[in-house]
Parts: C-alpha cells; structure tokens; sequence
C-alpha cells in the first residue's frame, strides 16, 4: 500500500534523496539460509553506477552497498534486509539555480502542486538516484531465482536501432551502451557525443529478457505477470511506455501470425513456435522468454535553454547546468533487469503459495 | 494483495466466470453520501455489451447489473457496494472442441501449468467476460471526480491508422467502432468484415484520455500515476503494450523538443505549450489531459486451423467456433474507460488523505 | 488495504446489509484443486443460524449459502470463490423507531459521526449477520488445513464459569451453548432465560483452541500469529478483549512459572511442559495447542429504556423491540473458529512462500 | 502485506537486530509540511531507554536517532523518512551460552522451527530493542495528530494493582514504573528488586489512553479501530493480551450496565454517561477516551535455572545471563504509546481521504 515500496510478498522499500547522507532499501519476505554477501550486491551497482564512460553523469559515487540487518553468519535469517549506500559527491550548489523555477520535462512543478513544497537539491526524490537501491534490492532478488537469467541491452538509441540480425550476447557488455550490436555501439558514441555537445539529450529502448522461467508464474487478472512488469518497469525514471512480446507491433498483426502455434516439444511438454506472447499469456508465463521493452525518454535536463515558469507564476528560461546523463536509458539497463528480477521472485513465492510445490 | 482486486483505497475485486451463473464486483471504499442507482451504471456497460453490432461477438448478453449493497435510500453509505451481473446466454457446448487441446495465444495452458487443472468452459477467469464487472465498477468510480471526463477511443484498427487532423468528438459514439475519424470508420468496416470472413482477427489501439484532472495527484517511486496506469491497462485482456503521452515515441525525440515547456497561464498556474508528457511528470499529474495508449493484440479465437498440442501432449490441430470479437480492442475502449476512472478515483483519495484539503 | 477484507495470501472480502437482497463473502488466493461443494459450508452456518434454540434471536433465516463462482466440476480452480446468502425474514419494521435515535452502546452514532448517514435497517453494516459471511468464507479456509482441529466453546457466561476440571469434549455440541461442561451448561439456561425474561443481556468468554498447527506458522514483529488472531477476533462484533494462552494472567506470574519448560520428545522434537504462551512464541506457533480467548460485551439491545439523543441533539429514551440474541457470546463461538481457520490458512500459504515447502 | 511493516496509508517499516550495527524505521506516507528535527523524536526514546533506572535493563544504549532522508529546510516533504539508531552497547557474548539451548519462553525455537537458522546474539529479531524503531517511528506519527493526548501508564504490576481512587497524572512521569498511584510505585521498587534479587521477573498491565480523538475515526468490519489496536498492541514484544475500555469486565456486565447512555452535551453533541466502550463503538471513535490495556508477561529471561532442550534435541538446563529487564511491561508503556500514536494518525488520514473534509 505505501508509496515507496514494490512487491506482494517478497517486498522492498526504498528511502533517501540524491542531496542527503544516504539512499537505501528495506527488503522484506526474504527466505531463510541463502547466501548473501555485499559482493553479491555491489557488481550490479557498479553497472548502474554513474561517471563510468563519458556518456553518462560525471557524478563520481562509488556507490559502495552496506548490508545492515537480516544477516547472521553470510545467510539471510528470514529478516528484513536493510541495504545502505551512502552519497558522497552531492554538489547542491549546482542545482541553485533550478530552487525558483520549474524546469520543463520535470517533476519540479508537480512536487510543488501536490505537497507545497519540493526539495530542489538535484530532484531529490525522484532523481534517477533512487535506482541504485533498486539495483541493490534486485541483487537479494536474484538469489531467489538462480535459475533465471536476465539480461537487458539496448535496442535503439536516439532513433538508430540495432540490427537484430547482428545480435551477440557477449557485445552487450563489450560497450558502453550494453548494445548487442557492436556497429551500432559504434554508431551510438557519435551519437551521443553529439547530443551532448549540443547540451541535449537523447531517448533509448531497452529490451529486457527472462530466460528459463518456469510455466505457471503469474496470475490471472489484476496480477498478471505482464501487469506486474508494467508497473515495475514504467515505475523507473523517464520511462513512457512498455510492451510485451510483439507488444505495439501485435495491434498489426492478424490473429493467426500474432497467436503462437504449439507442436511437442522433447520434454513432452509444449513448444511454441514463435514468441510473439513475450513469454505471458493470460497473465501467467508459457516457459519461454520474457521480453519486455521499455521506452526512455530523453533527459529533461538540457543545456539548451527552455522557456519556463518560477513558482511565482513569473516567465523565465532555464538552462539545467548539473550534471546529467545524455541518455538515461543507457543506465536504465540495470535497473530494468532489477525490476525484472523483483518481479520474478515474488511471483515465484506467490506461485509456491498457491501451489505448495516448489517451483 | 489478492489477485482479483485492484485499488489502494478504492478498491474493487471481481469475480465470476463466463459460464457460471453471474459475474460481480464489490467496490470498497467509496466515499458515503452519493447518489447511486443501477441507471448510473447500466449505460456504460450497454457500451460494452457485446452483440451490438456485427463487428463484435454475437453473444447475447444483457448484462443487467444489480447493486447488492451498500446503498440506503439511493445513497452510498461507505460499506462495499456489490454488483452483480448474470450470464444468460452460456452456450458450453460451444467450448467442447477446446476442452481437450489448447488454443493458441490463448491461456489454456498457462492455466494448466499454474493450476494443474482450468474450467475450459469459454475461457473461465480468462474470458473478457470479466471486463463486464471492470465497467460496473468503473461506473461507481465515475461518480467520485464528476470534474473529470474521459474519454477512450481506437486511433488504430488492423494497422490502419486515423487521421489526427480529422478527430471530432462527436463522432466517437457515431460508429461501432468508438472511432474519431468518420473516414477511417467508414474503411474499418470493410477490414474487420473482411477479417471475420477469413475466420482471422485483427489488433487495434485504443487511446484513453483523461481531461481536468488536477495537477498533483499520483505520487513518486512505485505509485506514479502512470505506473498506476500501466498496470491497470495491462491487467485488461490482450492489451500487450502501454504508453503514456509521447510514448514509445518520446524515445526518438530530443530532449528540448520533448520536455514541455511552460508559460504563464491566465490563472496564474503554469500552462504548458505541448503534452509531451501526456499529462504526467515523475508520476504526478501536470493539470494537462491524462493520455494513455494501449495496443490490443488480434484475438486469437481464429476459424482458420493452428497447430497445437493437447493436455496429454498430443499434436493436434484446432480452429476455434465459439463466437468471438473479430477484434476486441473495440469492445476494449469502454474498459479501458472505466480503469482510468478507477485509477484516477483511487489517486484523488489518496491525494486528499496525504494533503488534507478536498482536493 | 480495503476496510471488508482480511487476509494476506487467503483474503476474504465480505459485503451486504443485514436487511439487503443478501450477503456474501469473496474468497481469493484459494489454491486449486481443492474438492468443494455447498455440502461443506452448510453445516457451519448451521451451527451459527439464528433462530436453532430459545436462547438466540428469533429472526428465522435459512441462512442457505451458494456458490457462486471458482468451482469448475466440483473442484476449486484458484479463481476467487464468490459465496451468497439471501436475506429472507429482514423485518425493517421492527427498527422504524431507532432511525431517529442512537441506541447506545451500537454503532449509531459512531456511523453518523463518520459517514453522516447511515443504514438504520437492523444495524445495516454493523450487524452480527456480517458474521456469517465468515462463517462462510471459513469453512473455506479448513479446507487448506485438514492436519488442524479447531474448536470454539463458551468458558464464562453472565459471569458464571465453567469448572475446567470438568470438561468434556463431547458435551460442547450437546448443549445450545457450545458449553464444554454440562453442569454449567444447565445452569447457563436460567441465567439466559432470566436476562431475557428482565429484558436484559449478558456478556461472554469464548475459547478458541486449534490442534495440530505445527511449528513455524506466523512470522515476527507486525506479522505475528498472535496478532493476526488478536486483529481478527476483536473485529467480531461485541468482542472487547482478546488474550493468548495465559493472556492477562500471565502478568501475575514469574517468569520461571510462565515460560514453558522443556524436554525431549519422543519424536526428538521438544516437548512442552506446560502451555502458557498459548501455543505462540515471538508470533510463531510452537506446535501446541494454539489458544485464544476473547471476551464478549452483552447485547447492547435491551428492552429495558435507555437514555439517549436522536440525530437532532434532542434527549430521548429507547428501548430496543427487535429480535435479538440475548447473548451474542453464544453464537460468537462458531465465529470465532472461522477466524480461526482464515488466519491459519493463510499463514500456511505465507510459510510455504517463504520456506518453500509443503507444510 | 510485509512481515516487518504496519500501517495503511502511513505506513512503518523496521529493520535491524539487537546486535547488528544499528536499527532504523521508515516512515512512508506522511504528509508534506510538517516540522520535525531528531528533538521531536529524542525525548520519546529517552522515555523506552534502557539503563535509566535499576528497574531496566543495564545495557547501555544511547539510542540517538538520525533522520537520514524525507525532510527539507527542516519540514517533511512527503517522500519516505528514515530513521536509524545506532546500537553500541552489544555484548554478544554474554548470548553465546544460548546459542544452542533454546531458552523457555523465548522465541528460539520457533525461529528454528520457522526458518531452519536463526540470529542468537540477542534475541536477534525478536529482541526488544526493535521497539526503540516503533518510538521513533510513532513520534513522527504525533505530529499528525497534535490535538490528541496520548499517555499510557502501569495500572499493575506483578500482580499488584493501583488504587484508581489515587490516580495522579503528574505522577506518572515521577517515577520510574509510569505509575500514577505514588502509593503503589513505591510498593512496585520493592516487588521489582525482590524479583531481580531472586533471578526472577514480573508481568504487568499497561493503559494506554488517548484523549482527544473525534468522533469518526476508524471503519466497520476488518478495520475497526478497536481490531487495528488489537493487533498493534499485541504485535509489541511480550504482550499477551489486549482489551477496550471494559474489555473482560464486559463480559461480566449486563446489557443496560454495559451500554453507555447518551444526554445533550453543551455543544450540542452526545455525551455520554459513562465509557465502558473504551471510546469505540462498531469500530468507529465516539470521540470519548479511547482506552486500552495490555497484558505483559513476565520476561522469560530468568536466572533461575530452567529445563530445555537444545537444537540437537538433547535435554540440558539454562539460566540467562544477559542483562534484561525484571519487567518489561515498565518499558512497554513508551512502546504502547507509540502504537497508539500510529494507529491513529493512520485513521485520521483514512477517514479524511473517505469523507474529504480534513478532520
């Protein structure tokens, strides 16, 4: 029910503001007696983390995570797990000029209009440095489904998409942009470096996939699986749309290309031809691939100037000077593949509840 | 926490199956003192009720909704208000031929991996019959922010798109096809004629847009209004896809071009120069139109044969004879309605919980 | 989050008035393949029904429960489980003179003051009938706990209790009182006899024990099992006091008195020696008896005159006509093992979610 | 839904163990605009501290709390608070004796029962020291309720009760048992060292008293404000029951007694004649006190040898050592108020998002 945390039974809640002492996350429902240490944790930070390349913020955190509770000799007790990361390279003073007016492509006017009162210091709730615990909640998630791999990259950047015929795994974390395309990886460091020389920004569109999910997660109706990712995935940053499987492109197609036939698969079970679902039907996972893909904006925070109002209600410009990504969407890979994660475990507990089996 | 409810404070749960005796909802949590009578619900399920035209299952369904509870003397009292709709025209016999196979695209065997069993009996839980108690409640919803209309339309139809430049209001309830373009109405008639006599089906997108909602409601982090709304969107049948304003779009526009810039309104408030951000920034309302964008996916009910398997795992073939939607996102845009209003009543609740003032 | 729910995995949602069409209760999360019929349910309404001896209300209700939904060839399918009971002999008349006054110690007032209207007809929300609806959901929940015996039984009536020494099962169902021992039993029928006869009521103690939990149902802190208990039995109506095992006892013993020794099972597991703590240590069940016990208020509906106000502000004086139980402690008991059974089944469903197998 | 939150629209979650690196609780929920600095909180917690008298725990805890996020210039913003207390005094070794007995009356053997593992420095989880994370968490909620008095106090104490006659407000904070009867705080020093002299401990009876709560408050059926202080209550360490105003005496009352009569008050509202409602009628405040007691148990950490198994099954005998409260239901009364603070904050933005008004 609460505004700041995710999840049904295995829930996380998240606290803390770009400009504060710290950022963290609540973790919550976690089994007992799994493994679990900060060097668990902190490979997935260091993915999301900022000022790794030149095409993200130069914001430098090292965003080192500190596990405070819910440990007892390197297992999880069953206890909440509180998850720690402190902010070290907090610049307020940059922002000083954003405190008087709205900046467009922001949540400056809406904080204002819901709570009367906002704190301007780098956006603080709603900077993307909120994602960071999510990362880090992700990371306890995981644990929970070591059978499922994921995997998130991006599949256009700026317009330019990747040629999916060139795709290759093993590119994704051989660039900067965790493309699967290594000449659109190419081509995308031209375009970003542009974008960020002329002081703008640029959108992307993440994939995230899900493999070895088991049939039967999910349920039907009000949560449903892809409902589920829907929330999760759009609840990130920036993010304006999400599809599944064929997703927009399934309004185009006819009903015998979109439903996907199933013959007799080795195990005796069914194979599906094609994959057009994204793995989900009628809320519940098939056994194939979940994909997801998420559209990212690009960042409000632009050097360009835009015109704009203070909180008086007075005309002015705005030229945002702080420190930002170019493309948000390159960091929303991992924090995209820790919603997916969040999601699958929690589903996975929901799915053993019901069922009693574990699987 | 169920699966079958949805809201934070309003909230509704649904039940039933599309061959039992009825379906229903309960609505909790509705504020006491309204005016309420089955006449305030009846015309938005007439909207939906499907055998209005030849264009959408033949089905003969009244769907007569009764209120069950929580009324004194035509007024909302504050106690669950139980809606109830029975099924009159349940042909089971239309379904024998799926009891054995699973349908394509269906989630015939989702629920048997999940459940390990599934009343076939026209798709049980599955079945958009469900959708039927989203509207009845959604009608309820309605009556808590009379300031708000809204408004669901289909801009798309089997890839066929219309024309923006040619939307009239008045021609949504013109046509059976909830359609703003009188054009691509009259061209949508031949397409989903021609689909249902190929024994296909065809996709739509359905646009839903909310008008007069006031800037601060929604809240940050895992409660955005349009995470709200992307979740609400998916739940409802074949939807595969949600976006909010620009959308998917937003990820090929430049970050000055998309971020909406502000001028001073006549009230004083900030107006916006464009809707980029379809009525929603960091999760909060801006005061703009609320827009949100769905895609249907083509039913996968199709006459023409597809390859499939049975429960025992035997190949087989099966072409579906019940009567079905040759497209469902028609019948789509009144849910979609009546989730909008769901989600928007539930959020005006919580806001004015948050903030105090009855706003 | 909804105000007629209950529950966390197995959540029941209940609606109807008292003098409405009817009653009911929403069951969800209900694993499938549970075997079911109204076979199951009716015979704890029974147990429950107005109307069975003199010494309850005489309202005459068949109380006859239906199932509406979740069933699919005699099994349960996971889909919400709707259940209906018809009001049959709802009197308004009898209730035409308390629509201007408030009753004291019923709900009157309290819902003017918070909804500024309200169902006067026979206590509307507020009224014990609310109960069997779960009575009805309850004998739900014991089907997903078969291992567990749950047995409610009045220990105190009007004050007069039982002899401990002297309890006997078997009695428990002999009596109209759901007394365990039968001298106390027949002297309970002149104390009733007498109250009704003086217009009066009387209060009750009620013991709720169930058999058979095993250990590690429940969960610390704000999820304890004894805080589930206590939450779901002060929500029956007339309940003011809940206690576990010793309950206010406890606070007059030393603690090597109170605390529960232990030894060495014969199935290794330890093995109690006493059981104060009621079966619950740090909110988890200890594989005892589980034990609860809840004090009920006498009927606040008396013949005798009363001083009160009507909604106007004006003094006035009432005495309440309608037919009521002149001790709601007795048909409590049958009540209080629903509640009983909803929150053990739930906690069995959370167990196997977090611990993952099937116990 | 999460085992380690409470609460609905405001909403706490805590985290940490006694012998961790620290504890905390975050605040989600609260309404923008209101001050709050570490000295709105630090007089409650000095209030639970241990170690300020002999009567307490001897462990040393400064307990000073930091807000770590959710304030801006010295106001909340609406964004999630967190707080975090340190723990500096952790002995561990003063545990390592209970690492493989379980002791009686503690929750070892549940933990191992529930989770296979369990964290025996302390108590771990299931320590006390959680509710230093309740007393912080509840001074934030007194500043949504600034028009209701909040005071709990000892109305008995191993087994011997105060004389009502001599209750003295002023003494209750004189003392170091929150005793209002003088008298009987000096019979209680007595009581307390005779038990600690002997290596035993003492239950008590804690009142919890709100005064100011309109008339309103709180909701019919599962949220009942009596059954949301029931389980709040009875989720605080220790405590066994929990009853409303009369609460077991009301079982031993007659209906005319029982039912608190209503005349004109000066405002023209009701007034009633007596409280043996506790200030909760059908779940709703009446805007009289709202009273509740509760039972503690005496600790179960005794020096006085006691017989137990250990985690192998074998039979052996323990004594705890640790340093521990005599009579935890001393502390208790900081934590009762806290709750009692939570709750009703809770209630108040429940009831102003249902009715609208901001009361």
């Amino acid at each position: 029910m609460s505004f700041n945390s995710f999840g049904r039974l295995l829930r996380f809640s998240t606290w803390g503001e770009s400009h504060g002492p710290a950022i963290g996350a609540i973790v919550d429902g976690c089994p007992p007696g799994l493994n679990l240490s900060e060097a668990d944790i902190q490979p997935w930070l260091d993915k999301r983390r900022p000022g790794t390349s030149r095409f993200t913020t130069q914001r430098r955190e090292p965003d080192l995570v500190r596990i405070m509770s819910g440990l007892f000799e390197g297992r999880t007790t069953g206890a909440p797990i509180s998850l720690m990361i402190e902010n070290v390279d907090q610049r307020s003073k940059d922002y000083s000029n954003i405190a008087g007016a709205y900046r467009p492509g922001h949540a400056d006017y809406t904080y204002d209009a819901k709570y009367g009162l906002r704190d301007w210091r780098g956006g603080g709730r709603s900077s993307a440095r909120e994602t960071a615990s999510r990362v880090a909640a992700g990371a306890v998630a995981r644990l929970l489904i070591p059978e499922v791999r994921i995997r998130a990259f991006l599949v256009e950047l700026g317009g330019d998409a990747i040629d999916r015929a060139a795709f290759d795994d093993e590119a994704i974390d051989a660039n900067p942009f965790f493309c699967p395309d290594p000449a659109a990886a190419a081509r995308w460091e031209a375009l970003v470096d542009g974008a960020r020389n002329d002081g703008s920004s640029l959108g992307a569109i993440v994939e995230c996939v899900a493999t070895n999910v088991p049939a039967g997660w999910g349920a039907p109706v009000y949560a449903k699986l892809d409902a589920e990712l829907a929330t999760a995935m759009m609840s990130i940053n920036a993010v304006k749309g999400v599809e599944i499987g064929e997703g927009f492109g399934a309004a185009r197609l006819r009903g015998e290309v979109n439903a996907d036939e199933m013959r007799r698969g080795e195990d005796g079970r069914p194979r599906f031809l094609s994959n057009h679902a994204g793995g989900v039907l009628g809320g519940i996972s098939t056994g194939q691939d979940v994909v997801v893909r998420m559209a990212f904006k690009p960042t409000s925070s632009v050097r360009i100037p835009m015109r704009t109002v203070d909180a008086g209600g007075e005309e002015t410009e705005i030229s945002t000077k702080g420190r930002h990504d170019p493309c948000v969407g390159i960091r929303g890979a991992p924090v995209a593949e820790a919603m997916m994660a969040l999601v699958l475990a929690d589903q996975k507990l929901l799915h053993r509840a019901q069922r009693g089996e574990d699987r």
